[in-house]
C-alpha cells in the first residue's frame, strides 16, 4: 500500500475520496495467548481498533499486546487437537500473509485444524478495496480480530495476527523474526484483473505492491531464515492462451537441433495478471541466486465459499464477490441466479480456463507446505481441478437452477476485456495430484450449494454490482466515475 | 527516485548518506528558444540551478523559463542543417528519455545532427549514484545545461531540457504534452545489474524505478498521442544464457503436435535485467491492448566512448564509467590496462555476450525511428554487432596494449556473479542490419583509441574502483559499506 503515495494524485482519484492512498505505516501483532516478540526490533506505536462488534468498545495494541479473547477463555467444542503452546516448537509454523482475503482465511483455518501454527499478516487492504468502490461480500464477514477470537474460542487454536502492509520492511522484518516460520504462503496481493484495469494509479498500485511485497518476503527469508519455504499464489492466468499445451511452469524446446528446458513463456493479459509474472521472475532468480526454497502456484479460478472451518460458526464465514470488480466467473454466475438475473456472459463465451473448488484450494496449500521445494528449487505447480468455458458455466448454473425452480436465462454482454472469446487450451495439473490432491470436481450438489448460499443472502445484493464495470480499452478517470456511479 | 522514499530508511544507508533518497518533486524545462509550454498544466514552481561553469552565477527556471544561451547567440560552425524553429513542424520529434546518460547522451547529439527536433528528460540521477558512491566518469563530463548550450553554439541545433522524473505522472505529462513526440526513446532507468544487486534498497528502487517509469511513458502514450512509437532499450541479459539460439523476441515452438509462436522464454540474472524482462511484458500487453506501437531494443554490452558529436568540443565529451558497479566488461578492460592494473577477468572468463561500438548504438537508434513498428505492434530486435566472451576480450586488450608498448597482465578474480562461465551462446542480430546497420566492428584501431582516451585521463583513474566491489550473493548493508570504504 505504501507504494501508493508514489503515484501523484491526480484528478482521476477525487471521485473516491484519498483516505485509502495515505501510507500504512502503523502496525500491532495480536496474539490471543502472548506475544512472541522475541527479537523484534519493533517500532511501539500505539494503534486504535475499532471493532465491528467488539468485546468491548475499543482496545489499544502494542508491542506488549492485550490479548484478544481474553474475556472469553478458550471453549474448545469439538474434538480438535488441542495442543498448547508449550509444545509449538514441534508445530510447523507457516505464515499467512493476506490471511484476512477469500483464500487466505480458508488457508489460515484449515492449517491451524490440522495442528500448523497459524499467524495471518494482512493490511486489511481488501475490505479497503471495498469501502473505496461502495462493494460488500455477499456474505457479511467478522472483523479478523472476532474472526481469530471466535476460531480460539471454538478450538482452543490460537491464530496469530499481524496487522501491517509487507511492502513496508520494518514492519514486515519484524513479524517475520517474531514468527519464526517454516513456511510463508503468501496470498497478500492486488488480485483483481479489472482493479488494475481502472485506472493509472490502480495499475500502478497493483504492480508495485505485488512486486515490491513479493520481494521483501524474499528478502527476509534471504536475511533471517534461508531454509524458510516460500509458497507464492500466482495465476493460471500468467500462461494466457497460447494454442500449445500449457506446462507446469517449464517447457522442454528442441531448436535448431539442441535443446534446453525454459520457463514456459508467458503472456499475461492485464496488469494484475503481469504483476503475478513479474513475481514468477524475481522469485526464480532469488531461489537460483540465494538457494531459496519456492513453490509457485499457478492457480485457476477458484469457486465456492463454504470450508468445514468457515462452516463451524458464522463469525468465521468467507467473503464471497460478485460484482464486476473483484466477483469470479462461477460464483457471479450463482448470484445472478439467485436473484434472477440474466448470467452474463462476456463475447462468445469460448474463454476456457483452469477452474477449482475453494475446498481443494487449502488441500493443495496444506500439500505444498507437507511436501516443500528443495533449497534453490523452484517449483511450479498449475493449481486447478478442471477446465470450463464460460459458455459451459453458464449452461450448469442454468440446469442447476431449473432443478431448484428458478428460471435462470443467459445474456451475451460486450467484453470488456480484450482476449481471444475461442481458443485452444489445454492445461497440466499433474502435480498436485501426484502429491494425493484429492478433487473435489465441480457438481451440481456444489452448483445448488452455491446457489443455495446466494438465495439465503438474496437481500444483501446490490444489484448496481451485477454488470461488468471496468474496461480493458477505457481505462481512466471516467471509468472509474463510472464504477462508483 | 520518487519509489525510494517507499523503502523506510533503514541502518545500511546511513553510510552513504540520505540526500539522494528523498522524493525530487522539483521539475523545470528549458529551451534555448522559446518554451513549447502549449497545453501543459505544469505547476508552476521556482528551481535554481547551480552551474558548474555558470554562464551567469546561477539562473531561475520557471513554467515561463529563461532560455539558456540567451547570453552566447547561436554561432554554427560547422556545415549542418540550420533549420529554424519555424519548420519544426516538418521535422520529426524524438524525446529522448535519459539523454544525460552513455547511451542517451550520444544519441541525443546523433539525432539532433540528422535533424531531428529532440527533447531530453533527465532526473540527472546517474550522476547522484556517483555522488552517491564516490564514482566518477573517467573523462569529465560537462552538466546537461552547459551540453545543450555548447550543442547549440556549435550547430545552431536546440535541444529541449525536461528536467524531471518520469516516475511523476505530473512532470512527465506536462512534458509530454508540451513537447509533443513522435517517438519517445527510453533510456531512462538504473541500468547497472551490480548496483541492483548492492542491497535490498536498491533492488527495490531499481524495479520500482524502472517499472513504474516505463508504465508512466505507456499511460502517456495511451492518453495523449497514440500514434507515438516507443522505442525502448532491453537488454540481451533478459535472455540470460539458454542452451538454444537466442531469438529476436520470439521463437516458434512445436509441442505435442501443435505450433505456437511466442514470447522467447527468459531467464535475467539481477533484479536490474529483471527489471527489463517487467518493462518487456508490460510494453507487450500495452501493444496488444491499446494499439500502442514499440520497438525493444535488447542492447548488448555497449562499449567506446567517442561519436563524432560527442567529439566535436569537449563540453560534448561522453561519460565512461570504469568502475565495478556502472564499468562495462571493455571499457573496464581497457582503462585497468592504462592504469597498469592487471585485467579482471571473473572466474573462468567463458561468459560471453553480445557487444556493440557506442557508434552503433546512436545508429541503431535512428534507424528504429526512422522505421517505427506498426500499430499495436511489439517489435523486437537484437542490438549487438558481435558475441565475444570475457577471454577474448582480455586477449585483445593484451595485444592492443602490446602495439602501445603497455605490458598487459590477466588475473582471474572470483566472479562476484552467480552466472554460467563456460556455456552455449548464440543470438541472433539480423533484424537491425536488415534495417541498414553497418557495424563497426571491434578493430584494433578501436582499442587503440580506447586505450588512448584512458592513457589521457589516467590521472583521474581512482584504484580503488578497479575491482568488483558488488557480489551476487553477499547482498546487504555490509556490502554496502565495503562498496564505500
Amino acid at each position: 500500500m505504501a507504494q501508493l503515495v508514489l503515484v501523484p494524485s491526480t484528478l482521476e482519484l477525487s471521485a473516491i475520496g484519498k483516505q485509502c492512498f495515505k501510507p500504512q505505516t502503523q502496525c500491532c501483532m495480536v496474539n490471543s495467548t502472548t506475544l512472541n516478540l522475541r527479537t523484534s526490533k519493533f517500532p511501539l506505536k500505539r494503534v486504535t481498533f475499532q471493532r465491528q462488534k467488539p468485546l468491548r468498545s475499543s482496545f489499544t495494541v502494542c508491542a506488549t499486546a492485550l490479548p484478544i479473547g481474553q474475556d472469553t477463555p478458550p471453549q474448545p467444542t469439538n474434538g480438535f487437537d488441542q495442543s498448547s503452546s508449550r509444545d509449538s516448537s514441534k508445530r510447523k509454523r507457516v505464515m499467512v500473509i493476506g490471511g484476512d482475503g477469500y483464500c487466505g482465511w480458508a488457508t489460515a483455518l484449515h492449517l491451524s485444524k490440522k495442528n500448523y501454527e497459524v499467524a495471518i499478516v494482512d493490511n486489511l487492504i481488501r475490505r479497503t478495496f471495498d469501502l473505496q468502490l461502495g462493494l460488500d461480500s455477499l456474505s457479511p464477514i467478522a472483523s479478523i480480530h472476532d474472526r481469530v477470537s471466535r476460531w480460539k474460542s471454538l478450538t482452543g487454536k490460537t491464530i496469530e495476527l499481524y496487522i501491517g502492509d509487507i511492502c513496508d520492511f520494518e514492519f514486515f522484518s519484524a513479524a517475520f523474526k517474531s514468527f519464526e516460520p517454516d513456511t510463508v504462503v503468501h496470498f497478500g496481493e492486488q488480485r483483481s484483473a479489472p482493479y488494475s484495469m481502472m485506472d493509472r494509479p490502480r495499475a500502478l498500485f497493483t504492480q508495485s505492491n505485488n512486486v515490491i511485497g513479493t520481494l521483501n518476503v524474499l528478502f527476509a527469508i534471504k536475511e533471517f531464515s534461508e531454509d524458510c519455504h516460500l509458497v507464492k499464489l500466482g495465476t493460471m492466468g500468467e500462461y494466457g492462451t497460447p494454442n500449445i499445451d500449457i506446462e507446469e511452469g517449464y517447457i522442454t524446446i528442441t531448436h535448431n537441433g539442441r535443446t534446453d528446458t525454459l520457463p514456459y513463456p508467458k503472456q499475461a493479459n492485464s496488469f494484475y495478471h503481469l504483476s503475478k509474472v513479474h513475481d514468477s521472475n524475481n522469485i526464480h532468480f532469488s531461489c537460483k541466486t540465494w538457494g531459496i526454497r519456492a513453490t509457485d502456484l499457478n492457480q485457476g479460478v477458484v469457486y465456492g465459499v463454504r470450508t468445514d472451518e468457515t462452516d463451524m460458526h458464522e463469525e468465521l464465514c468467507n467473503r464471497l464477490d460478485y460484482d464486476g470488480v473483484f466477483g469470479t466467473a462461477l460464483n457471479r454466475f450463482c448470484v445472478q441466479a439467485a436473484v434472477g438475473h440474466p448470467l452474463t456472459v462476456y463475447g462468445k463465451g469460448g474463454q476456457t480456463r483452469g477452474y477449482l473448488d475453494i475446498r481443494d484450494t487449502v488441500q493443495c496449500m496444506e500439500l505444498a507446505i507437507a511436501n516443500p521445494a528443495k533449497p534453490g528449487e523452484f517449483r511450479v505447480f498449475n493449481q486447478f481441478t478442471e477446465q470450463f468455458s464460460v459458455r459451459d458455466l453458464a449452461a450448469l448454473v442454468s440446469k442447476a437452477g431449473e432443478k431448484l425452480g428458478i428460471d435462470v436465462k443467459t445474456i451475451t454482454v460486450p467484453n470488456p476485456r480484450i482476449e481471444k472469446e475461442e481458443h485452444y487450451y489445454n492445461a497440466k495439473c499433474t502435480k498436485l495430484i501426484e502429491l494425493g490432491l484429492q478433487p473435489h470436481y465441480l457438481s451440481d450438489s456444489l452448483i445448488d450449494s452455491l446457489l443455495n448460499f446466494a438465495v439465503a443472502y438474496k437481500d444483501r445484493i446490490d444489484m448496481k454490482q451485477i454488470m461488468p464495470s471496468v474496461s480493458w480499452k477505457k481505462f481512466g478517470a471516467a471509468q472509474v466515475r463510472s464504477v462508483v456511479a
